[in-house]
């Protein structure tokens, strides 16, 4: 119960799996830094958090926030994500992402695909995404620690949490055409939401595709539904 | 949006009374701490977060946890409430509490105040609270970071966030009395709570009383009723 490292269990497909899901299904997270000034305090905050097509963990900050700061003198950071549910809060599975986190400002070739995954997670965002202080940060897992209730706790290493494919470049050039098709289809949409929504796909949209999985939104609310296996064709998508 | 320290507001008493029922009213949080082991990341993790007599959050933690290990090395903590609830993310109130943490082992005098007050809280926590490897450490707030919604951002010093109150040796004495006296008079908890369960007081019990207010619990959810004023007579205590 609690973080016990010492009684680790092996790490196995299932503990990959529910790693990678809680870290592609969550809307926010907690991100600790170094707090600048060499306090020697950690500082934690509250953060958006995205996807990258490669399966890194984004975050979109303003330069004025002690955070961003933060990361600018120091990449190193600890990204926790998971859902707080009814009963006792550790009951529900949670992960600490050491990550290091790397600047993509507006200036890189990169930013307009984080911009537009971003905005299709967190349509809100766009109050501010342009705004010239903002940047994003794709958090690098290094190593997590998956804790998914008493006494079950992995080591998982960052590999494991990302999304490797030779398919993630056309995806990311399809991407919109390819949630179109996918919200088009309300069958194909019911499969992906299938076990969360109890079958009832009303309202759900995919909001973003990978090569693992699908992203999908209902209002404010966030499912992450990964292949059973990462996709080999771009055929096999599920539209 | 986000944490903006340079456009603080100032802080008024509106400000630390939402901080104080911010850090007072979770049963969870985040931990931010230095990893062991120089490896110059921070680690975060998810605590149970009780509360002392004099308003400092308290954790209890494994010997055999992260967290643990590394508060015994140095204590210098980043602790993060405030509840998600629907909506955005960034859009709910949530407080940064940079805190010196204090261990408390079975050894010490005031061990067994914590315990009984952390279990009346977390009355699950009894399955693991007197295994030898746990310890609580009190966490002494130093400075926090408030941050009340889109623009809404606060300095908090910590000790406006203490309970220092002539009434609370007293208090902590007859705390147990005081709670069955409380919950005996369905009207007084029914105003403890009006606001919060809209006056319906059904199933909410006092689990804990200081000087500067109650904290009410219906099964897992927890509500944090603060005093207009803290207390200065034991007479005003509302039962």
């Amino acid at each position: 119960m609690i973080d016990k490292p010492s009684i680790l269990r092996e790490t196995d497909a299932d503990a990959i799996r529910l790693a990678c899901q809680l870290l592609r299904g969550q809307r926010s997270g907690a991100l600790a830094v170094q707090e600048p000034g060499e306090t020697g305090f950690p500082f934690i905050s509250r953060v958006l958090v995205g996807l990258d097509i490669d399966g890194a963990p984004v975050i979109l900050t303003s330069r004025l926030a002690v955070h961003t700061q933060a990361l600018l003198l120091d990449p190193r950071a600890s990204l926790l994500v998971g859902r707080l549910g009814k009963g006792d809060p550790l009951a529900h599975a949670r992960m600490t992402v050491q990550c290091e986190a790397q600047p993509v400002t507006s200036q890189d070739t990169v930013h307009m695909c984080l911009r537009t995954r971003f905005l299709r997670r967190h349509p809100k965002a766009e109050l501010y995404i342009d705004f010239p202080d903002f940047l994003f940060f794709r958090l690098l897992p290094i190593r997590a620690s998956l804790n998914a209730g008493f006494g079950r706790a992995y080591a998982i290493p960052g590999s494991d949490l990302m999304i490797n494919s030779p398919l993630s470049k056309e995806i990311l050039a399809k991407e919109r055409v390819l949630l179109e098709e996918l919200n088009s289809n309300r069958n194909a949409i019911a499969k992906f939401v299938d076990g969360h929504a109890r079958g009832d796909a009303q309202g759900w949209l995919a909001t973003g595709i990978d090569a693992a999985g699908v992203d999908l939104a209902l209002g404010d609310e966030l499912y992450r539904s990964d292949y059973a296996q990462p996709l080999e064709n771009l055929s096999d998508i599920g539209i």
